[in-house]
């Protein structure tokens, strides 16, 4: 059993150091390599395979609301990003630029796509002739370079996956009201896939995305306190649409500018999985997004009819994704691999089991034991499956509610931020000045105004002007 | 029927001029669209939906043989691609250069990746140590960079989409069954999904991939009897292993270079897919990557109940991708459509056929009418989809053999050029002068040394040497 304490002794613990504990993971549970090129990770199988079941209940989900998915190129000519004035302000400083071809200068510089929007409105502009031609529903799954300077695996890299949705509407109403659907099939898509929480709202104008008029979002809070934006849905109006010359011919026969959203979610969820989820053995995955869900694992395998028997109960459970660990490695190093892998359930099966037509259920959210018949393993797995998504979201839930505080006075903020940790709800004068002024003072910035608006004063909590809106605050990643 | 007629004249015929066929079926199939970033392409929802077709069925295959997909950066600092000699000649005069990240000039150029060896060997440099880490099968989906001077959509552009493997094994023995394992999934991938017939063979060594021991081939015949080689698959021997350090700790403790393979298949299959299959109504699809299988027209869709069985009869083919066209258009116009996009059946309904509780089934590949029972409509659509998927493969097989020609002396092979197309089958001296002069002369390329050798003679086609190799010869994309 030496070697299964080595493994998980490796990992710092969360309480000690949660940024260290969250690198010892990344690394440990398998999902990402550092590489030779600066801010740029691998992400390995272990951690693709949660990307790719990511991928695809999301895009099952945008395609049951009639999202059609597309490519468009990856370099941005730096004509094109300069069109819409706000937007080339946010992204210019942080573009990777490609000035040689081959052997030869480029005439014009090209940037490598940090977002699509400027993309999308020069193919828009193209495309749309006629009121027949909206609305347009596209989506692409594509990567995207920003030259960020701290880089942390998921959370912050150079390069990372991501979908971005860019539509066209005819009138501003149509937009607003497919910014909030997509919003609201991030949220159901974290609380009902990923199991985490999430707050929904607004961003203040500060807070916005370059050339949006309204930037909406969800907020997770992640284990340590820290808040983690995990999705976010812009109406752009016509900005863009004026900038670019994207208009259509009306049924009535006038020519009208189209109003435009887009919407993104990144690699950054599995660090949000982690962080929401993990603990000190390790990754800890909700079922729908585990590339493993069952890890069988024969107990003195060596022994006669012990691997047949586990490779029996495979098939049995082939509703699931299942595998047999038939590794040499002792049972002690396979149980710490697994749990640091996050796998929801293990199996184990060995001679006296079979003799009494029986297996050992472990969780492991909870360490639970369960024994169960081999009569009814089959609908004990589903059962527990659920359950599991459940509770993980429940107990993710009950961290984030006791983790939540309201401050009424600009004192309670500040003891919040010295003796607490989470969100901190709190009345403010919607000014910028203001705003700022409390990221200077105390490292908090606005997260959002929630869509769930309460009355927690009449005045700003830090300024005392007369309050407009109820926000949330906290750090964030 | 003005209209209908002006969308099938909107495309030269393919007699006429195949090559402004091809570009007029791409545009007019709405399957991409040319974008302000030169030599790149936007990949619209028709042409991406059969992508995404093209990727689900072919990575199902990938996985049934153990392959792990993972995802690496898109840039390759300059000095990882110069670790390999042959290698970086063979790309670097067409890279796109990175040179500045934001507003500073980085201290290493980066190239964007227009393949991924030396990545992955950088990468497995670091994973590999002992026989037990050993295979490693992994993949990756991704978009990839190449400078090219002439672009067409899909067949040659600067930025495509493809898929990369990359493995590492212990032995060279294992290496090369992977070798050859890949090449017959893309082969029966080819064949039974895209129902395009292919040549398995090997490359010359003029013609092997840049660092490559040997490079085999999959060499399909297009519609105008050119070829267009269709997939590779690469044995790298212990080439690349020695020149990024991969090694591993062997059983009997002898420290080993690993093996290596690559290989890849690429957007250009839908080109392949128009160029095989296509006609002078556009384009015609194999059941199998049709986004949509059955497109349902109601007749006189104003007339009650028209619309409503039309929906009804959609429910009852769920088993299929299947959509009713209920658009405004006239159903002349509607049936040229579908044909431009080739969607394998159209079903049409109307009052009598709802009258006589019956509907038209139209085959698109043959313009085939077959009445059918709306009782027995869902088994019969299943089954004509089975056989148009059969037919288009029979047809493409038979078109390659009416064009597949053996030369055995130097006037036969001149002569098939200048009035003949297709394949030639011929002997070969396998000496690099003489197959350098064939295409000097001929404009001929070889295509491959196919797994499936004959002997047409004793010696060279072209110098009269004694032949060593059977060779397919063709003009190619």
């Amino acid at each position: 059993m030496a070697k299964d304490k080595k493994l998980v002794e490796q990992i710092t613990s969360m309480e000690e150091d949660f940024a260290q504990w969250y690198t010892d993971v990344v690394l440990k549970a398998d999902l990402v390599d550092y590489t030779s090129v600066k801010g740029c990770m691998v992400i390995k199988p272990a951690g693709y395979a949660i990307w790719e079941l990511i991928q695809s209940q999301l895009d099952a989900r945008f395609k049951a609301t009639g999202v059609e998915n597309v490519y468009l190129p990856m370099f941005i000519p730096e004509s094109l990003l300069q069109k819409e004035k706000d937007h080339v302000e946010g992204f210019a400083p942080e573009v990777a630029w490609v000035t040689h071809g081959g052997l030869n200068p480029l005439q014009e510089r090209l940037c490598v796509r940090p977002t699509s929007e400027t993309l999308f409105c020069d193919f828009y502009a193209n495309e749309v002739e006629s009121y027949r031609d909206l609305p347009k529903v596209y989506n692409q799954w594509c990567s995207v370079v920003r030259w960020e300077k701290e880089t942390r695996p998921f959370l912050r890299s150079r390069e990372f996956l991501w979908q971005e949705g860019h539509t066209a509407h005819a009138t501003a109403e149509e937009a607003e009201e497919r910014t909030i659907q997509m919003l609201n099939v991030y949220a159901d898509f974290c609380e009902q896939v990923l199991a985490i929480p999430v707050v929904k709202g607004r961003k203040t104008e500060k807070e916005k995305f370059a050339g949006a008029e309204a930037t909406y979002t969800i907020e997770a809070l992640m284990h340590d306190g820290k808040a983690l934006q995990s999705g976010t849905s812009h109406n752009f109006g016509d900005g863009f649409a004026k900038a670019f010359g994207i208009q259509y011919t009306s049924k009535d026969n006038k020519l009208e500018y189209v109003h435009q959203t887009s919407w993104g979610m990144t690699t950054r969820l599995i660090g949000a999985l982690i962080m929401v989820h993990g603990d000190n053995s390790g990754l800890v995955l909700p079922p729908k997004v585990a590339p493993t869900q069952v890890m069988i694992c024969p107990i003195m395998q060596k022994k006669e009819g012990v691997l047949e028997k586990a490779f029996e109960l495979k098939g049995v459970l082939s509703d699931y994704r299942v595998k047999v660990d038939d590794s040499d490695k002792n049972p002690g190093w396979k149980f710490a691999e697994q749990e640091m892998r996050g796998i929801p359930l293990r199996v184990e099966i060995g001679p006296r089991d079979i003799e009494a037509n029986k297996a050992l259920i472990v969780r492991r959210d909870t360490g639970e034991k369960i024994e169960v018949s081999l009569d009814d393993i089959n609908a004990k797995v589903g059962e527990l499956l659920e359950t599991i998504q459940k509770d993980m979201f429940e107990k993710a839930l009950k961290h984030r509610e006791e983790n939540t505080h309201v401050a009424d006075t600009w004192e309670a903020f500040t003891d919040i931020i010295e003796n607490k940790q989470g969100f901190i709800k709190a009345m403010w004068c919607e000014e910028r000045e203001c705003e700022e002024a409390i990221k200077e003072e105390t490292g908090a910035s606005t997260r959002c105004m929630p869509f769930a608006q309460e009355t927690l004063g009449a005045v700003c909590v830090h300024c005392g002007k007369p309050a407009k809106k109820m926000v949330y605050f906290g750090r964030a990643y």
